[in-house]
């Protein structure tokens, strides 16, 4: 008889969980989504739950489980401002509890994780591109800090689990990534400027538009998740041996960088019926001017490096966001 | 019947908590210490433990615990590197589950909290003297991170359980502190200095000794909890919303500044009896070169500033561990 191999995603029915669990489905796994449904959605997953290879658990990834799996992905945790301002003792709690208990059961079970930090553990970076060796420059006490230091400390017990318990735990951290299954209102700034030209709404662009993202496509991203778990044990520990860096960890972003400002023209480029206008709001608090990452790292260990170009997954994500509204 | 105050104090039987302890009972308290004597000792408290009017626990911050107390003193972590680094999961874990017990603990009970942070948040500070809106320079992934780190999200969750769900908590961020009672082996510089000399050992200086510390007296220090702990919430929320600060934290520490060599030089003078000689060793990874308090907000905000000089503190010291070492 023979096995499929298993893996767990925490947050799995959310935004890059969803994706993330139907490329492990392709890829031949047997996968079980564990998600609270605090902002991942069943809608997300539905083409999913018939799938003989697939299980949904609605569990809080604060509270303990259990399972033996090959490989598990954690990526459960509130990743937008709206949403992680909302209950900002439960995003630290997702983040540091969420990360122990996955932790302990791959420390139990010797499951291989790939856990996913944020560009976010930079903050409001001093050094531009961002690089792994970079300790970033963050507010403890902000009303970003729930998210940020949450991340921080999450990276903190990543790197301690491997070198005291030997834990094969490999980590990313993530550029801001778009796509299909994104929230509609979570306030990022993809979603948010497609919504508002969906719905004829301003677009709405904080300070003078001119601060600067990078954007990635979710599909790029899974492939580097992918690509990263795929590599055996000793590679992984040679890479960051020789890199001097005292965990597993790398950027993955699209280094391509736009202006907000580019970024609202694009969107409008491609919704030429709207007759929304760009119209300008002050910077809200803590706020990054500036992110982009260094992906040389990635590239090197991984051969990889992002291929699909802003325009082409601004129209996937514009495509996916006008059946979702009906228009 | 009169009831005297109730207060809770976690690491009670540490180098702060049982001069803590001390002092509470002095002032009329009612007091717990709770300890898992990781780095505390009985022998800490042992004139203690008959009073009426004092209790321990021996029990460990990371499970939840129960009491109805006025004030919570939050002082349990290893706090010196060779303590946090022995196991580094268990030291971040004692900083956030620890936090989050006493935090629920005191939205439950409405007790008052003081949080003892440390000037570690600040890292290798690229801002000197160090002010409370400073950041701080943190490497989330070093041998150090497990402690700063942890300490760094313990502040988050104050910030935000007080933001959140209005738990009275105040920290403070506690600089190089020394006295009676400090581990004769935690490998601070000044018990290293003490018990190197007492040994006639050679007194090692890291780097060239050019690194400047500031040195606290623990009477100092106690002195501030007990003033800041006894000012009434509108006080304390005024005053930081004046500052314009995201939570209630001030600085304590002794901003007078002495070279490492400089103490080396004035442990020798104390006890000219030594025949120690000073040898130098190469500087530990991450290890911060330079740290010095403003302690504006607590001079404004206490009255307070401290008062005892490194020669008599440094006196009181050598006497204990003279006594404790029965030279």
């Amino acid at each position: 008889m023979h096995l499929s191999p298993k893996a767990l995603v925490t947050g799995g029915a959310g935004f890059l969980g969803s994706h993330l669990c139907r490329r492990l489905l392709a890829d031949g796994y047997d996968v079980t989504a564990l998600d609270n449904l605090f902002t991942g959605t069943k809608a997300n997953i539905a083409d999913l739950l018939d799938h003989p290879r697939f299980s949904f658990v609605l569990h809080d990834v604060t509270q303990p489980f259990w399972g033996q799996y090959d490989e598990i992905y954690n990526l459960a945790c509130p990743a937008s401002p709206i949403h992680y301002q909302k209950n900002p003792v439960e995003t630290t709690k997702s983040s540091v509890l969420g990360i122990l208990n996955v932790l302990d059961l791959a420390l139990k079970t010797k499951a291989r994780v790939l856990h996913t930090s944020t560009s976010e553990v930079y903050g409001d970076p001093l050094v531009h591109p961002q690089v792994e060796t970079y300790w970033g420059n963050v507010n403890t006490i902000g009303v970003r800090s729930c998210y940020d230091e949450g991340k921080r400390v999450a990276e903190t017990l990543c790197a301690d689990y491997r070198r005291a318990y030997g834990v094969d735990v490999r980590m990313v951290r993530i550029f801001n990534t778009y796509g299909p299954n994104m929230h509609p209102k979570d306030g990022r700034v993809i979603s948010n400027f497609i919504m508002q030209a969906l719905g004829n709404h301003d677009i709405t662009l904080f300070g003078d538009g001119s601060q600067t993202r990078s954007f990635q496509y979710c599909d790029d991203l899974i492939e580097a998740f992918r690509r990263y778990m795929s590599l055996d044990r000793a590679t992984v520990d040679a890479f960051f041996a020789r890199h001097k860096l005292g965990a597993a960890v790398i950027n993955t972003g699209n280094p391509g960088e736009y202006t907000i400002r580019e970024l609202a023209e694009e969107t409008l480029r491609q919704l030429p019926e709207s007759t929304s206008k760009m119209v300008y709001a002050p910077m809200p608090q803590d706020d990054p001017k500036r992110r982009k990452p260094d992906i040389a790292l990635a590239k090197e260990l991984l051969g990889w490096e992002p291929k699909i170009p802003l325009r082409e997954g601004l129209a996937k994500t514009i495509d996916y966001f006008r059946k979702m509204s009906g228009k």
